[in-house]
């Protein structure tokens, strides 16, 4: 079994759900965090200057959330075994990743950390322009989220009547993909949730599996 | 073997990865298309409320083009076999996947498409507003091709020199899917590719594959 190595930054954001699975697989791994003032050092030395990031004994780094999350799925058995399953498990993960998308481009521009500026990546907002990119950013999270939360509540509804898991009787990444999902938008504003019973009941049933709550008490304490 | 229907506007776009599977695999299906003016009919029928989505035979819908885009690949062979490279050709895919998304939403908000209204999903731009959101989408752009890009060439160099495809003889669907992200950028500025002379030539390739110049050589022609 490989040694693993995980870069992002000291936040959950997008690398939470791959912090997630090894901590349902009960497998160790060196979490490597660091804060955004030391982004610059990192930044060059992953792959495509992005976090989250994997690493692997041999140094070998991966980026890609996503594909990093299929990975350990499989590995770690978070995965349904046939086609059709994995196109469902998938496109419920994929749906939910489509809400963190946007919420994070919108947290992080609100709290001005990646903004749009004259010399590229990070830079000054646009001097004397009075653009609320704020606005943009909130509505386009918003609206992804309006779109999709009903689609999941009828999806959840489908296996089991929405009363276990996404897939049915077992965990797996889908669900888990809910919660990180859900985690910061629940922190800021719970009635955006009262049209989704079943997913608030998913969300707390993710976070009571055995593993999963000891490492939600151990976990470090962030506002994302 | 299911009848297939994939419902998408008249356009390459998010739904083109999709079609070329189902040529490259030869594979006959319906491939529904409608116009912009038509999409408020099409709408409120489609998973959530976006498309491309994948109709089977029994009238089951899925949505998320990467979900379905994985389930095709699974099914006609364009996947790796081992974990660790299926892991290499999915970020590969999710990253020329970033730049598409991100081209999407600049093209579409250029093209007066989907805008930023005060009632939600489609409407005017915010009157009044002297917000020139066309440079943040684009530079929104600009910056994750600039990103992703070099990455792409040097992994698509880590294998047979980058000679042949990404993972090596055979052409995966990531491979497609570089083709697919390529093609409008190409044809509205091809200098921005003159440094990555192997990703040019991989463009080739996929483009000279029997299955795939028999499909392009009859495909609509649109503009995205």
């Amino acid at each position: 079994m490989p040694n693993y190595t995980l870069y992002y930054f000291n936040g959950r954001g997008r690398a939470e759900i791959l912090r997630m699975m090894f901590a349902a697989a009960a497998v160790k791994y060196m979490d490597k965090r660091f804060e955004f003032n030391e982004w610059d050092k990192y930044r060059k030395d992953m792959p495509c200057m992005c976090v989250p990031v994997l690493e692997m004994d041999g140094g070998m780094r991966m980026p890609e959330t996503m594909a990093i999350a299929r990975y350990l799925a499989r590995e770690y058995g978070f995965y349904p075994k046939n086609s059709m399953d994995m196109m469902r498990c998938d496109y419920i993960a994929d749906c939910f990743y489509e809400i963190m998308h946007d919420y994070m481009r919108y947290y992080h521009w609100k709290n001005g950390r990646f903004r749009f500026g004259k010399d590229g990546m990070m830079g000054s907002d646009m001097g004397g322009n009075d653009c609320n990119y704020d606005n943009y950013m909130q509505w386009r999270y918003m609206n992804t989220f309006n779109r999709v939360m009903p689609f999941m509540e009828r999806t959840l509804s489908m296996r089991n009547g929405g009363s276990n898991f996404f897939m049915g009787d077992q965990m797996m990444w889908c669900d888990m993909m809910c919660y990180c999902c859900m985690e910061n938008p629940m922190m800021e504003n719970q009635s955006m949730f009262s049209n989704y019973p079943k997913l608030m009941s998913l969300y707390k049933r993710v976070s009571a599996h055995p593993k999963i709550s000891t490492y939600l008490k151990s976990r470090s304490n962030t506002n994302w």
